[in-house]
């Protein structure tokens, strides 16, 4: 198993955060999103995700033994689930799905997609924002997001996002939330996240797939 | 089962057509997002959905007879496949449910946020763009989606995006062929795209769920 990925890249930590979640063993494949331009557009890149976009991961598919190249977060580990069901991040009961999936969508769709590097970077560059507008742009999206994000956890927290599991809300949301520190935005509004957020960061998992732990941190 | 949405929303768009896919009768509830700053945003509204955007679904689970108030359009649309598994939409096989997500994630993440309404107000008011900007923003994003989109469907395209049942991937396509279309974007580029495109627009429900065809369009 091979993972295509770049240390602050948040999709990418949701997928390191699932397979160390599950146990599963890979082998780490950095790809720089800056440099040379982003070796995310490189030829060789493209073949394995059109898109451009980390991550990517290379898998033997269990059932078949076929070799998979696969696209997209969420893609991913709703796959990795299905393949190895054991501490499962989507349950099983077609109710708490929904408000998992739902969680996870408001950090992977909601939020993540307009406040990332190559949407920064148009608005830095085609579009010549100064700094202080690329940062007001950031807090107003986060912002809008962990508002929404908040006032949903005071109806399904318990330890984590969804009750007392793990599930793929908590894998959504932790790299939003290092993404926030980041940019030094103030999470003190945000108590029930706050909360769910010192517990998840006790987890040998999510310890395990930050940023900089991985071997392209800071490179 | 009460659907919460706007006839040009896309994530409006998409739960309506799954619900015709599946031939689910419902009563259609317009939320306007212009209207008075947007009813979306209405106190009345905020309690359904938190994150203030459309759609919400109410529904009665099937299984529990439980009132549920649901969001986010992808968390919704696997809801429904799992209570209502006749015509699924995310396939059972997990490699091909991957495929599928992958194709609907590019669509209904790494597209429509970053494009949707309150982005473009972002643009065109806090930071005072001119529509010409917009215009341009609306077209680098589709350009980058779209070209992914048909790369990907050169391997996985029969008569719909995957093989040829239709998927949630041709579910999340069809309302950001719309909006494109709307913008004036040239999609003679994506051949693959606009065939898979021509087949869907012949089914009942994807013209059942048209925009247009809904009691609130042109309002």
């Amino acid at each position: 198993m091979k993972l295509h990925g770049y240390w602050r890249s948040s999709a990418s930590y949701r997928v390191r955060i699932a397979l160390a979640w599950k146990g599963l063993d890979y082998e780490y494949s950095p790809v720089h999103l800056l440099k040379a331009g982003g070796e995310q557009k490189s030829a060789e890149y493209s073949r394995l995700n059109p898109a451009k976009l980390v991550p990517t991961l290379e898998i033997k598919d269990p059932n078949s033994g076929e070799h998979l190249v696969l696209n997209q977060s969420l893609a991913i580990i709703e796959y990795l689930d299905a393949c190895f069901p054991e501490k499962r991040l989507v349950p099983e009961s077609p109710v708490v799905a929904a408000l998992v999936r739902t969680l996870a969508l408001d950090m992977a769709a909601d939020l993540q997609p307009i406040a990332n590097l190559r949407v920064l970077q148009y608005l830095t560059g085609q579009l010549q924002q100064p700094d202080e507008q690329k940062l007001a742009w950031i807090s107003h999206w986060v912002t809008q997001a962990f508002s929404a994000f908040e006032a949903r956890l005071q109806k399904t927290a318990g330890k984590y996002c969804v009750g007392d599991n793990v599930t793929l809300a908590d894998v959504c949301l932790i790299p939003q939330v290092y993404n926030a520190k980041r940019f030094n935005i103030d999470l003190s509004g945000y108590p029930c996240l706050c909360s769910v957020v010192e517990a998840l960061e006790e987890l040998p998992a999510f310890i395990a797939a930050r940023p900089e732990n991985q071997i392209d941190a800071n490179s």
